[in-house]
């Protein structure tokens, strides 16, 4: 395995993955939520598409083996791997300055939708609002009654998901800043995770 | 109330409804799904979005009173009237050929991804992946194991919503060509639907 890198609380990163390759996301921490998107390399218009994914599960989060698929029905990721409870949320999109706005914040908030814009510049991509993410160990229990909430994950410190590509495609990875609901946390703390590319 | 309008099986229509007007959508037969997109006028890239929707709600399915919000969460519909059981569907992208060949199609098949596509022309704009569709009326069972079904409309002929546009925008509207699954109906025959801009 290529070694772990570290993605500090609040930020996000963008780079190649190649088809065939793995990708290991870990939660360092348990307590911590990944925007995950995939874009087709070349063509960032088609991309992970979580309304397509879920027509192909039939399910509203996917489990091992499943592929994620692009808006044009093709499968650019499989997750190969899930060491967590299996809570991710494909519902809600990525937090933006728009939603901090609405929460009661004044000014600038870091947010998984800056952090994908400005993580694709770094690809000279631009791409100015995002596509729903997976939202990785994000925990979005549905009560008895059909209403949708936001609770802490569930997972482990070191929980992780390995996905494989599919096709050659751009990954982006935020992880998220939410610190207003117990997203990241009961103490609504954001905090690192890691990632590495695998060998082989 | 201007005069209804006929929108036939299998087809789609796109136009402008301005700030503060009222669309009926009426389920005719009370077996058709309606696929329905909202985009600002001017900036089609901002349009009506299920995920931010349903941030917004904090549910699956939209009920009367609640708003429909953009990809920048500003609010561009909102749901007035439901005479409907309320079974809507946020989840399932539209239909595609590309889905329609996955089902075993050879060739062309209608759908409602191509009359969104060539509604959209008649008004000069192009947006050849449509965004997710609120799908009035079609109804999506979440089995108690957590996994999704398509089933047949639950509505009675001429069950209809009505949609309030809080800006300046393009609708598009498409009777679903889905003729395989009961999508639309029991004898998974699709049918013709009508619409009216109401008056003030």
């Amino acid at each position: 395995m290529t070694e772990l890198v570290v993605l500090p609380a609040r930020t996000g990163v963008a780079f190649r993955l190649p088809q065939g390759r793995r990708l290991k996301i870990v939660n360092t921490h348990g307590t911590q939520v990944v925007d995950c998107w995939a874009l087709v390399r070349g063509d960032p218009a088609e991309h992970m598409s979580m309304p397509h994914s879920r027509n192909a599960w039939y399910r509203l989060v996917p489990r091992p083996g499943d592929p994620l698929v692009t808006n044009r029905r093709r499968t650019i990721l499989h997750l190969d791997e899930d060491t967590s409870p299996g809570i991710h949320d494909t519902l809600i999109p990525c937090c933006d300055l728009e939603r901090y706005h609405q929460l009661g914040i004044k000014g600038h908030h870091e947010s998984c939708a800056e952090n994908f814009s400005t993580a694709l510049q770094t690809l000279n991509i631009t791409m100015p609002i995002p596509p729903a993410p997976l939202n990785l160990f994000m925990n979005v229990p549905m009560k008895a009654n059909g209403s949708l909430a936001v609770a802490a994950p569930e997972c482990k410190p070191g929980d992780h998901v390995v996905l494989r590509a599919e096709m050659d495609c751009i990954v982006v990875l935020s992880a998220c800043p939410h610190d207003i609901f117990p997203v990241n946390g009961a103490d609504c703390t954001p905090r690192d995770v890691a990632y590495a590319v695998l060998d082989g």
